[in-house]
């Protein structure tokens, strides 16, 4: 008998697995999944076939394939290195607004040289987490035609990385990053003003995070202005942006098309994502929510911006 | 031969009349025409009839009063008392984000106490600016019977007037405020929760002020999250919310319907007063203001709120 094809993936996403140790003023945990591929995949899967791309070292315990495997994404472009798993950890200060980084191990992740398995590399959509940008290039190298690529950044690789920046965002369709993130690489206070000029570098679209004040969507021809669900009890804010992200790109990866509307409707259902899972440590929230519970408060969100 | 009846006033506005000396990182303009009244009537004027009810000194001269004329609202309920107007002055800091107030002087604004002229006293809406409660309460009692009351408020009052202004939320349909004043008033972080209690107070709806990242109405039914227009430059923020509530409540008393629907787009268009208002210094925006312009600015931000 042969063996079975592996069904096709139609959203890659790469990024960081890591292990976080995470402190808010109310409870501490130590070694939960987390990492941006994690939260992002696990995101997509409520809406798309996606397919990991990442490494963890052989600590990595069978509990968190189980997780994994939960969610029931493709773990073939994940790598298993000798070593230790990638580790972070923060504390957030009593409002949750802000935090601090306390420790960083790189451990396998220092040597991560992203793989892409052959049944990925004709996917539709890819989903470039944050990394390093020079690794974020060598993926969308190995993709045969994308539809639509987005990637995320951050400040570090503004500050250490920014030339390769400059490449990975003249080669995408989307590039999403936070409202300090969008200041420091455009040097333009007013959002608007940072947006115009990150979309003279390439990209058709901006997408802007604001935290609990929303998102916006800059596009050559119009600006979707989004805010955020409204959050009685923020548990934990880790992977706030990349379940927003993930949740965004599955369900554009589920419709197919790229269009505003599909655009904006993706943005609200990656919003709703992440309301959830800032209501519990890592992806405690995610792995119990009921596709029925998703939709109805999709439902409740839209009818909270109809105007 | 009879003098003429007055037109009759849709929409009374008590509030503060005053001359604000103000400093941003790229100019300084001093006794310029300012205080909520100011704000909130000139941006009603573009609505509907409103009748201004404050108090300014005998040093209040003609240029600032032409000014008034210029909107064309009521001005038979703004007294004129011996001595010098209130006057503020203050300074934002580089980002504008953050004002500080550098001197007040009362003046005639201390003795102030609110008389409607017998014309205003049937007008079915009413927006109590922000002033001390105990004169609220004052305007309350003098009018016969309003469709619609919204008041305004501050953290002075809630510090030293909580008491009077508890007895004037009791009373009013909608309570205007901004997130950090909700905060302390109710003790309450998530502005869900600190709505919740408010609305228990009895308002049937909670206006949340957020700044430069919208509003947000609370009513016991539903909710409305309505993001900021997005901005190139701020000229000069004062009078941001007083100009956000004349023009949302000059709205709402022009279509005399007060519904979910009528609430949710005066809010687009007090938004909508208020981005132009910031656009330069005092009342100067709002004095070049067109029908036109006004008009184009609520098409064009309705599509970037479409979903």
């Amino acid at each position: 008998m042969p063996s079975p094809r592996p069904a096709p993936v139609q959203l890659v996403i790469v990024g960081s697995v890591g292990l976080d140790t995470i402190e808010t003023p109310a409870a501490k945990r130590t070694d939960v999944l987390g990492g941006s591929a994690s939260y992002a995949c696990a995101a997509a899967s409520f809406f798309t076939r996606a397919g990991m791309v990442g490494v963890v070292g052989t600590d990595f315990g069978e509990d968190y394939f189980g997780i994994y495997r939960g969610f029931g994404f493709d773990l073939e472009g994940l790598q298993i290195r000798e070593g230790r798993t990638f580790r972070w950890s923060g504390v957030y200060e009593a409002n949750m607004d802000n935090r601090r980084t306390l420790s960083t191990e790189l451990n396998v992740f220092a040597e991560f040289m992203p793989e892409l398995p052959r049944h990925y590399r004709s996917a539709p959509f890819l989903f470039l987490a944050n990394i390093a940008p020079a690794l974020q290039l060598r993926v969308l190298d190995q993709l045969r035609r994308p539809r639509f690529v987005a990637a995320d950044t951050m400040d570090l690789w503004i500050n250490v990385a920014l030339a390769d920046l400059k490449k990975v965002i003249r080669r995408i369709d989307l590039l999403t990053l936070n409202e300090s993130e969008a200041r420091h690489l455009t040097g333009e206070r007013a959002l608007i003003k940072a947006a115009r000029k990150l979309l003279g570098w390439g990209p058709k679209h901006i997408l802007i995070k604001k935290g609990e004040h929303g998102a916006v969507l800059f596009s050559r021809r119009s600006t979707f202005l989004m805010p955020a669900y409204p959050l009685e009890e923020v548990h934990d804010p880790t992977g706030a942006g990349d379940t927003f992200a993930g949740g965004f790109m599955g369900h554009l990866a589920a419709g197919g098309q790229v269009n505003e509307t599909a655009l904006r409707r993706a943005m609200l259902v990656g919003s709703v994502v992440a309301s959830f899972n800032v209501e519990a440590f890592s992806l405690d929230r995610l792995r119990k929510l009921k596709p029925r519970e998703l939709a109805r408060r999709v439902k409740e969100f839209k009818a909270m911006l109809r105007v």
